[in-house]
């Protein structure tokens, strides 16, 4: 079967609002990407080493794309994943390709489907759906297309028109990639680390203890002095700041924010470092420290992101096996107006202070994020993410805040990717929907056409400027 | 940039579902508006002194309006709002105007966005989309109609063919006004009272015991009487039904009501007083006396709406500087199903008695609310209501509950506005939003014309004539 | 008023889009019925008595029907329902048919207006509206109809094409009308018995220890013995595979799974038994057995549906009077990932165990359950149930769903109707609106014309028979 990319994707089918359509989006398809936020390793640019074969570049470390061919009875190890239990993968990458291919109706109609067709079509010029006769030709001719310096890292950042990419980091990253990147004469690009302190910060993660331990040690203080812990957290913020780090991001179950008092707060502490906490007081002392990185995002500036109500790791048996990010992360029901309310009391009227809101359950868009980035100066409205970064759920989205919102509460596009290669088809798919979107409000009578050419240009390129403050 | 209001605007963009929605919407264009939920304050048609200027009318009053200036980090006291700790307004109208006009790209999209455009277009003339240059030009021809006979309140009234407008009101008002309007032989509209009795029903409500003397003290007993409290509360009620009154509205934060015996309220009305209940024994006091509230309509006919699922100012410190009503009341999850139980065990199956359900929280339309409106006979369905009378999410409504309860189980528009010009632009949104709903179902073959047609003038006429008892 | 069957209905109104959707259409629209989850009665076809006439056909068992002239004031005595404390039925099957016909408007744009519609044109041959005026000539021409050999049941069924239909049936049912029909010469279609044991594994269920009893006696084992308990739900389950049986169903308020010990599950049992559990214990031990009851499909090969979140029975006057299944059945929030959580992780990664989750809280569908099915082998996706079984919210659901799972993680469709005579009806409105989805998907260049052609035969055939284990 053909791969084909309509050039007139996902713009709305009636043939006056797609002319409209079209027309605002070549206004902005070929704007530079700011990517603010996503999960890309820096040393793939610093080393600029090429990209091996397509099952490790397309598959293996995607699992968006693994989940689905698991669903289908595929093991894991036949994906190229290594069994933490001692089984090695039982597949090369050869083999992961043909299993892929033989799979690839299963992503008809899927988000991920969606970018590995561009990527095929306009990275590789592949013609065909991949299927198990073309497995082995397709493998040969990705294969071959990325041994060739036109393919390395470097190279497709330029090509990709990135002008910042932002990466997530560990708060005792020494960000030598990032300093290397920056002091290179040769790569023009900014690549800068965002601070994610989630396993510093919540009494429940696994290794919180540890993690406390190396704050300590590089801060000079005691592991067991809660004014160390904090003033660490600071010093480690103000190593991000230093590095070019715009944000820090916040990956919670619940969005809370707790407020105590100093002495209560180290009280928590104590008993989170030694473990004695039930895990109503865990849950305290995270939500007090989600508010003290607000108080410390007022001091040096650092947008706070918060992408909360994830259930991770969802089968325990596949975790063990292969651990995290494999596949089994799905989401619960959130709630913002309530439990972060004391962080709003706090800090919600400063306008130096940018929090971002995302969400994984889609009834709080239209309920609660665009009322709160619709009063709060400092809330925006983070971009759909995750199983809700696809085509309807994005149109959905928009739909869901603008009537309470505009559009000038929202954060702009964010791609939260590790696969470098999706980049440019993530962008692309969010300004061909923004693009459809407005092109229905205009053809509605609702915006005028200068007013949806601006807009346009203001999220592709104002919005994301401003609210992560790149 | 040119305001051009389209003729088809919010009608579907295929050709010939346009045309369809344009036939029906030709034919309830020109109905006469039935207005049975609002906050238009009774004195401006009393009175009918003319409105001051386009600041006053547009903006100053309007939350809707000035907390996107606030999110975008303007002060409140900058658009002309007086700081209740002592600080005066920094900003006389046409500076609150110069400021709107230069903001007015935050509203593209909107709801408010479009009522706006409708007001000056339609009823200003005005061609211009409003910016920092023509700001003042603008206000000075705002200004200079406002001053004409032709724009005093009755002469809109009559101009927007209002034939029924309810106000909202406090349950001790003595309704002079409406019974000025009422006898005055000049007036001919019907301007009702609304009974909307929160403050009194709530023991969490500021003021619950002073509210509780004032009845007590009209009633001519012991405020300490839960018996005169009963009858003091079905007394004022008789006031309202007797200026004309047709319905009681609930402001609840959750919609509940509880099935309590007369001698535990007792109990909990003399904690209520002192104040010493617990949050729950508040809860469960307010939820009995939503169930008083229902058997008291059931009595004296006064149709029973209830608004629930708004966390109000939720800023605190905007609270205390500028008031209620200032842009920060944030819709919350809602459920009806259980929490609404014991009142329609006791009443739900009486037709007499009409219970009209809002929400903010859209998830609640199709499962929870139209089921219970496509059994109970006392239930209908109220308009989508606040952030969600806005066309997109007016249409979702209308896909969620028709499926499941036809057409015949709402309430018709209601457009609880204290914004007496946006009044027609509001009833004039629904009429082209259900038309345009209509029109899709005729042309995807689920309604035949003929039908959508009666549908049509039903939506706008006999619907709310027969919910509202007008 | 014309009754007019528009052959393009369902399929979206822009022309192009049209007649991608019709060729999709054409190529599903004569496959057979498979029809693996509904609650006609087995007799039905075993006996073939003529049915008898257009009230009983229509209307006074289908309780989509009769609650919506509930709302509107009719009382259900008026429409043939016998009222259980002694009243009979005041109206015989032309009043009700009258009746009906009067309030024929009401169902405009409903899922139920829609089947009948189908039902009248396309098997009646009706080309009017019912109406007051026509209403006796229209069930003359029913009843009539109706007393051909055409419209005896099995001549229907062979008639719509029905190759697989499944039946609901009680644990403790011996299976005779199945054993005959599957025995008779003459029939050569499959009806098949579902196992659907919620009465008897749900100790909040009144006549529950009644029913363990007759479980116990069956078995022979003493009602007192857990272990006897057990065994003989699986016996009767063999006895269901046995029969033919698929799968069992699982009617339950919330989706809850506990993994208890046998001996905390035995002492639960015995409190169930006595009656002195608390309503927590209740909840846990059902929770428990819903886990056992995976635990035994995955040793007998049973699929397992669950259907959660309905609070039925709201009002208990209606439920006094005339008994279950009168409309008033309401649907409550529904939550699957953590409650499900311990079902999925003992038996969540098994090919062979087919879970099939429905909803009619749709915001699971994105948030929860696609996620689920993208990740689990075990896990499908059910097709929109009871009020989402309409065409705007199938619609809603395959937007929700398929950008996270795909299509192949979908159950197919499901009538789950007691009314024969509209399953044809609600197997062709399925395949017009997957029809409808996967064009627009066509024509936004997301799915080439190819796959969806595969898609769609897929939906329709591939799928049920692999997901039911037809």
């Amino acid at each position: 079967m053909k791969l084909q990319l309509d050039p007139a994707r996902l713009f709305p089918v009636d043939p006056a609002t797609r002319e409209v359509a079209r027309g605002l989006y070549n206004g902005v398809a070929q704007l530079p990407i700011l990517s603010p936020h996503g999960h890309v390793d820096p040393r793939l640019l610093l080393e600029d080493t090429p990209f091996g074969n397509p099952a490790e570049l397309f598959i293996r470390y995607d699992h968006y794309v693994t989940r689905l061919m698991h669903a289908a009875g595929v093991q894991l190890s036949e994906l190229g994943i290594p069994d933490r239990t001692g089984v090695a993968a039982t597949a090369g990458p050869r083999e992961v390709w043909r299993t892929f291919s033989a799979h690839w109706h299963l992503y008809a109609g899927t988000a991920s489907g969606y970018w590995l067709q561009h990527a095929f079509g306009e990275q590789f010029g592949i013609t065909e759906q991949p299927d198990a006769d073309n497995a082995d030709a397709l493998f040969d001719r990705i294969e071959a297309t990325l041994a060739t310096d036109a393919y390395r890292p470097r190279a497709l950042f330029d090509q990709f028109k990135i002008e910042v990419l932002a990466t997530t980091d560990d708060p005792m990253d020494d960000l030598a990639a990032h300093a290397a990147l920056a002091a290179d004469p040769s790569f023009s690009g900014r690549v800068l680390p965002t601070f994610r302190p989630d396993a510093y910060l919540n009494p429940a993660t696994p290794g919180f203890a540890d993690n406390v331990e190396k704050l300590a040690h590089w801060n000079g203080t005691p592991a067991s002095s809660y004014q160390g812990y904090i003033e660490a957290l600071a010093g480690r913020r103000r190593h991000f700041v230093d590095h070019g780090g715009v944000s820090a991001d916040h990956g919670v179950f619940q969005p809370l924010a707790v407020d105590l008092n100093r002495s209560d707060a180290a009280t928590l502490f104590e008993g989170a470092m030694a473990g004695t906490l039930t895990d109503a007081e865990q849950r305290a002392f995270a939500g007090h420290m989600l508010l003290e990185m607000a108080r410390m995002s007022v001091d040096d500036g650092l947008v706070m992101t918060v992408h909360p109500g994830v259930f991770r790791n969802h089968n325990t048996d596949t975790f063990t096996r292969f651990g995290p990010d494999t596949g089994h992360d799905i989401p619960a029901t959130t709630t913002y107006v309530d439990s972060i309310r004391p962080l709003l009391q706090k800090y919600g009227n400063d306008p130096d202070f940018h929090l971002v809101l995302f969400a994984v359950d889609e009834t709080v868009y239209s309920r609660e994020i665009a009322p709160l980035a619709g009063f709060y100066p400092s809330v925006y409205i983070g971009a759909p993410w995750w199983f809700l970064d696809a085509p309807d759920a994005v149109l959905r989205f928009r739909a869901a805040v603008t009537e309470t919102a505009g559009f000038y509460r929202s954060s702009g596009f964010i791609d939260d990717t590790r696969a470098f290669l999706s980049i440019p088809a993530r962008h692309d798919m969010a300004r061909r929907l923004d693009s459809a979107f407005l092109a229905r409000l205009v053809r509605e009578g609702r915006v005028d056409l200068a007013s949806a050419e601006r807009i346009s240009v203001d999220l592709v390129d104002t919005l994301p400027r401003k609210v992560f403050k790149l």
